[in-house]
């Protein structure tokens, strides 16, 4: 194998790692990059290096940008005394994508967990407490996941807020719009029967 | 938005354009190299570069490599006077891996398709042709996918070599090893029970 072929496995290799691809769409990826090394891949190169270069979590909230403190704990008409508690970045994006939430937010990068030895203090959960006193926040929403693990987090959060004034809600479990009843799981199915409506 | 993120959102978009990537996957894989921009991110941005500043396609057969001349070509030992033709680098790729075959390749670089007007011209099908000639070749393997495109172009391959001598094959088709019959489509077991063996 010569030198120019190892680079190529090299990067089949890297790709492979990434996660959604296997070495094989991994393989199939890179195929259409050299097919593209012009119009894709150099973009793509330095697209990543630039990122790779910038890219860090916010001292405050968890979310990534490429300052210190990020857009959204920069920006002032974002202090509306709420924070959403999210599990991972890719949740806050999606909060964002919906355009719904006008408060900060606070990642806990993952959830509680005893088989994984998961403690509050590796969420930062203190953190947000502090930061809920500092910040004078009047609600705390949790959108975590309807995992076992994602609810146990919620009620140590709600817990740990007792008694202290501060509301604490969680995103409505119910029929997503557009969603056909068939596809849903049971648990959705219940939850929504449960949080029924009059029209 | 920040320039900070709109370097990410472009990073996004470029990472969604892979096959096998959707936005979703797209997003998760980005967070994920953010996360790890150290130990992948920067590896991963710099092979890139490397290998789209160095790919090309072999001039003779059409594989991927960093030379003019591909590694199989320029290797002597690969003058058996076989050549294997297959659709694509990944088949190639897939040949390379099974360690069986010792001879050279024609990567045709798609299939003959009406539909898509994709004629003999198109495939370089001409310079099989004059290179089974010059490089005196016994034997042409039609490693094709068994689809009706497929099929066409082997016919139409083994066609343009009636009465030159060169003797045309294909792979044998029948059950992968290890393959469950439960798994398998009509077709495949309809052609290995056509090709059956006595033991
Ligand atoms: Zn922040
Ligand atoms: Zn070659």
């Amino acid at each position: 194998m010569s030198e120019a072929t190892r680079d190529i496995e090299a990067l089949i290799e890297l790709m492979a790692r990434l996660p959604g691809l296997g070495p094989r769409s991994a393989r199939r990826a890179v195929l259409h990059l050299i097919k593209k090394r012009g119009q894709v891949m150099g973009p793509l190169a330095e697209a990543m290096a630039t990122v790779a270069a910038s890219a860090r979590e916010c001292a405050t909230c968890g979310n990534i940008g490429t300052a210190d403190i990020c857009d959204i704990c920069r920006d002032d008409r974002r202090a509306t005394g709420e924070i959403c508690v999210v599990e991972d970045v890719a949740d806050l994006w999606a909060m964002e994508r919906g355009q719904a939430f006008k408060g900060r937010y606070h990642v806990l990068g993952g959830t509680l967990s005893a088989l994984d030895a998961v403690g509050p203090e590796d969420l930062g959960i203190p953190k947000l407490l502090t930061r809920i006193r500092d910040e004078s926040i009047g609600e705390v929403i949790l959108a975590l996941n309807a995992t076992v693990d994602g609810q146990t987090t919620a009620h140590y959060i709600a817990d740990a807020l007792e008694g202290t004034g501060v509301a604490v809600t969680s995103l409505a479990q119910g029929v997503p719009i557009g969603g056909e009843l068939d596809y849903l799981d049971d648990g959705t199915i219940q939850a929504a029967l449960r949080a029924r409506k009059r029209l």
